[in-house]
């Protein structure tokens, strides 16, 4: 999770720097032009090939992969998009946000996954620009997240081809943070099931569990913070490239992530609650332990010291000579048992 | 109280889903039509069937269950709802929230519920719509909270007769903040009963009690914080369909979940107090038992090393054979233990 | 310190509950009527006997014990006082707050005083309503705290004959807030008390006087927040009620609010620090309980091993036969304890 | 720290009560009167004998000891300073802040010091009245705090003869925050040395040490705290007795503010840090303790038990008369002590 | 990291006081003259030397080193600069700000930079005259962080060239935020290392390298915070001197802050779970330890006891005249030890 912008320190502003490989996915690049009865779909080579966007007509240049910086040079002199944009498209770890600029919208976001199998954390920033009649959006590396989105577009389904670029800039978002729900319950089914094992059969793998459980809260929050901020700023924005009607939809959208942050935070209370639990039983196993030296020692040490005094080879005891010596000291030992026995017990120790 | 949002992740928004079976309550509208002078009760099969809401008079469409999609649809179509609207019925774990559309208020709260039995906390999501002169309030279980107003609009008393439906929205949301007092009254009791507890006789269970208390008032910490913002928003609206007499009384339920939160916080506090207590008390055990191994081990250990002196065999041992040697010996060892009791009493071990 | 205010869930707002009794005072009303030059004082039965509050005199309406239904229903018709203001009057766990209604200012504040023997907390509730040239004050119990300001009215010292009824509001307030200097006063005390204790001679039972003594802040803290942000409200109101000269007067109350949540504050932040040097020297201790242990076993343990040895009975150890091999084992003996003890003393144990 | 306020509740708002005695000093007057030419500086009896502020010049009334009450009175009336005001003044608990009043600005100070032999901190009050063109300056000691003003306005160095009153109000209240620096200077040095020594040389009495720094950092936060909101609101104050060319000044002033308050807040999470270090250092120590007993118990309790096994009386062991019975039983112990320290070698114990 | 701002207490506000050698570097100045097409670089003995900044070009005056108190004046005197200003520079522990005058900006702000072999931070402050067609830097010791833009400069490469003044000023801040990563990037290297070492073989000098590693996070977030709050207050500044086409940049430099702020806050939170893992892992072993101590006292001190009892010199003891006493004294303590086992087995100590 360590950041590694230093490698730009120095460079000028707007210096673009190819994306260090994580997968050198190609650039892909689809186009998406529809209108409520009509839908056209083609993949083509370069971004000169994508045909003009018609006044009535929607288009979405939908990008994968973000190596090609030829691509991304046309791109910005195609749509007059700012030097500074196109190097927060390139650098993959910026912080989600929003940004106005003269004729489109400027909107990072992060896709966030679970590893299914180690648990870790995958994230993949898409960039998203709003235009007057056009949506494009880049990510990383292709995807099914945003899968739903281009079917509902391909089958008619939903809203989306009767409305405006601005809803489908919506429709892209609302899938990515949908998606969080996913990530969040997950980490809520794991703490839930630590609950339970904390309370039933507790072991030094769970803390090492609720750090790392905490450390994926930390950085999901990191996340879901700022993309909170950015819907409720699209939500308040004065801007013509958002119209009213999609407002509402935006409303629910920064509801959800009000929602999900909350979560985070009930879950981060959940497991300091957890660790406290833990830790209380591993004092009171602790006491125990204790308990159980001190009842030992303090039942033994004391006859082993009474047993060693008629050990000892005095010529002159006269205990030693008495006939029932042995079985009245036997007698002493066994009373004295008792009596500490019983103090223990009053103790409520035993 | 994990999440199960994600099974919607990926549907494009407004899909309405049926909400996942809680008892599954079939669903039963009634109507309540009523005036200063006269009132009218029925219960209707479907939607259609509601009388027309007339000028003068107030409507209550009270619906229990949301298993129906159809009259979920029907109700949105006859009162013009917005789909996003529906979608957050049916969604049951909605953040409460207050919404404005064009022609009526949405708002979104929870009732709250202590199992009597287990002590667990249960909520249901109650869903209210406040048009000109009508109220729709749907709840997913038939259930009894909201008796009260229906029994004072059935026999006129109070004012909920003589005003607008503006004031019936009111009198719902405060029979509903009224009912959180319950629940934080039954939570304060157990506090104040597991207070004493620990100071009398402390137990291990005690700290998961604290844990399961801490949790419930996480809980309903997290219905309470938005309902006071909810009511506060209400309260400054300036919404046409909110008389400014009724103002009056929305300030009285703000005062109620401000005063709510602040207990929850004071509860909180006490609870991470009661924790500190156990804490110290379990530390002054283990002390306890340190001491009373450390005094016995100090007393006999070096006992039993004079008495194993005496139990050597060496040939030439002068003292063994001395006439009061064994005497001396046990003398010296009582003079020892006489120094060591005066020495743990000074420091105060005794 | 647990909430009530479930009993009345369910009935409608504005209902009149009788205050349940805490020593069910009867009712007692005062009227007090002066001027700069003139001033009367009267004891009446009912509300209807109050004099008429004549233009260029202030009348102040003083009642104690809230147990009397009617005189409150009397109070609300004649001075046209709103059926929540007389709800939260008699509801007497109020959080303090301010209200400005049509013609008259409502405010509710809470009197606090230190049960001397006990240590524990007592609150009394006082609503104050502020009109054109009266006000009326009402307390639960009859009491003292108010009583310096009857005495300024009666022999005419301070400012308040010679000023409106803003500033008898203003005058009642002051005198209430100069008391919890009383009780923050007291509770500082005890904590300097205690934090010498805890120096010198601590105990267990320090523990428990640092969770009561911050159960108290908590609980001194609930009122004085509210009472705080009451007197700023108070200060910044555009009410013709208020007069902009006694504006003055309420910044220097206000200051005093903020005084004393500071105090409290600070101390809040004491009692953690001393709880640290408590425990720590809790752990002091222990670790010194634990060396000696350590000590004393390191030292002995060994030897009676050596005595062991030598208390065998095996027919054939060459040492036992000797000449001096009782006196060997004495000086090896001897040499070990003395490398033990210099060992500790380098390791500064001893 | 405790406060005292709590002698004056009851009292009527206003009441001019003498200041209790820290070394009763007697009230001294001095007047300077200047300009940027020449200067005049008198010591005068009572308020009467102070010339009259001359348009032109500046006069400065600097007055040592608040323990003459008429003087304050004579102050009061002759420049018409309101009641609360004076008492303020005498009130030497007030927490810093700044009034606006008709013809004056009032400002409250603490001077802070160290007593350098017992660490304790010592505050003393320092009001403040700005006027048209004098400037009232009150102390409760003779002090030399304000000397660097003096000496100043004595020999014409620096701006101060050269600017109007304002400037010379923000010179007092700038050498008064400068001694700030030398508190927070002489904290930040006792913190480092303390620093230094837990690393090296631990010792219980650290971490009374670290409380009492923390006591002394949060006490300078109470008066920081609001000295700094004190400089905010001064700077962004419309008032027309403050020039416009002095505001850069109170800029500065307010930055000084600032970085004294961010010096504390980082001073303390040092001092958090330090007593962690501090506590993580006692348990390594304590579980060396732990060890060492273990070590000896699990290697020494076994063969005490198997020399004990040879020390039995049997008439019948044939051990016993074998030829190297003791010398098989020696090696046996001796091969399991072997074995013993090469496991305690692998867990790393020793 | 201890301020010592004392030395100045007492001095007239505006003295200039050499800055306490760090070094003693020389003064050196440099003026670089600019515009998109020519470049011009001179290195000048004193201020006068600098060539009058005509329009159309930029002046960059780059000065080394603040030991020339006659240089500082100088430069004060040709561009009019504030005698606070001048003040400040010198005073190398300013907190960042930024602070508008009539005809210039004025900016501070830290380079950071961590030592690579001790892993101290190293600070050093430069200030920044923003005019109308000039820029003055003044750093405390020569230095390569600013190279990239004098090379950009003398290059003509980036936009430097192309823009104003502001740009570059811009440019000057972006290249020391960029350095904040190489901080921060080392820093995230080094807690990722040391997580990995903290579960894989734990040791007391990590705790001391948690608290040197929050320690630096302390320092570095000191100057992170009002750096980010400058860049803020940058964007939204409405001045002259800053042309609307620079502050999309300045945007971004403010987002380069709030990421590092944040990274801060995300690093840590890891350090206190990594804390928490330290500790609990410390926790573990201690119970380790005790129960080691405890299974083999629990074991042999009982046994020690029977072995002691048969080494009795009792004439008359039964037992040890019985033929097979010995071997079931010695079975018995073998059934006894087995059961032991198995309870501790049972138990899981095992």
């Amino acid at each position: 999770m360590v950041t590694k912008r230093s490698e730009k320190a120095g460079l000028p502003p707007g210096t673009l720097v190819p994306v260090r490989s994580r997968g050198e996915s190609a650039t892909v690049l689809k186009a998406f032009t529809y209108d409520e009865g009509s839908y056209k779909e083609i993949t083509v080579p370069q971004v000169a090939d994508v045909p003009p966007c018609a006044d009535g007509t929607i288009t979405w240049i939908d990008i994968d992969g973000l190596a090609d910086l030829r691509t991304m040079n046309d791109l910005g002199e195609r749509f007059g998009l700012h030097a500074l944009m196109i190097e927060d498209i390139l650098n993959t770890d910026q912080r989600p946000k929003i940004e106005e600029y003269q004729d489109h919208l400027f909107v990072v976001v992060k896709m966030l996954t679970l590893d299914e199998e180690t648990g870790g954390l995958n994230t993949e920033q898409v960039s998203l620009v709003l235009g007057h009649n056009y949506v494009i959006s880049l990510q990383e590396r292709p995807g099914d997240i945003l899968d739903p989105v281009r079917d509902r577009i391909r089958n008619g389904t939903g809203r989306v081809r009767k409305k405006g670029a601005d809803y489908l800039l919506y429709a892209l978002l609302d899938v990515i943070v949908d998606h969080y729900f996913k990530v969040v319950d997950a980490l809520g089914e794991r703490i839930a099931a630590l609950e339970r094992k904390v309370l039933v059969k507790p072991g030094n793998e769970d803390l090492v569990t609720i750090q790392e459980l905490r450390s994926n809260l930390i950085h999901v929050n990191r996340y879901v913070m700022p993309t909170r901020e950015l819907a409720g700023r699209l939500y308040i924005l004065q801007n013509p490239l958002i119209e009213k009607s999609t407002r509402r939809y935006i409303n629910d959208l920064q509801d959800h992530t009000v929602y999900i942050a909350e979560t985070i935070s009930t879950f981060r209370e959940m497991l300091s609650s957890l660790e406290n639990t833990y830790h209380a039983g591993q004092n009171a196993r602790m006491t125990q332990v204790m308990k159980l030296l001190t009842i030992i020692s303090t039942i033994f040490i004391p006859l082993t010291f009474v047993v060693g005094i008629y050990g000892m080879n005095f010529d002159h005891m006269p205990e030693l000579r008495w006939r029932y010596g042995y079985f009245a000291v036997m007698g002493l030992m066994g009373v004295l048992v008792l009596f500490m026995l019983l103090w223990f017990r009053r103790k409520r120790w035993l």
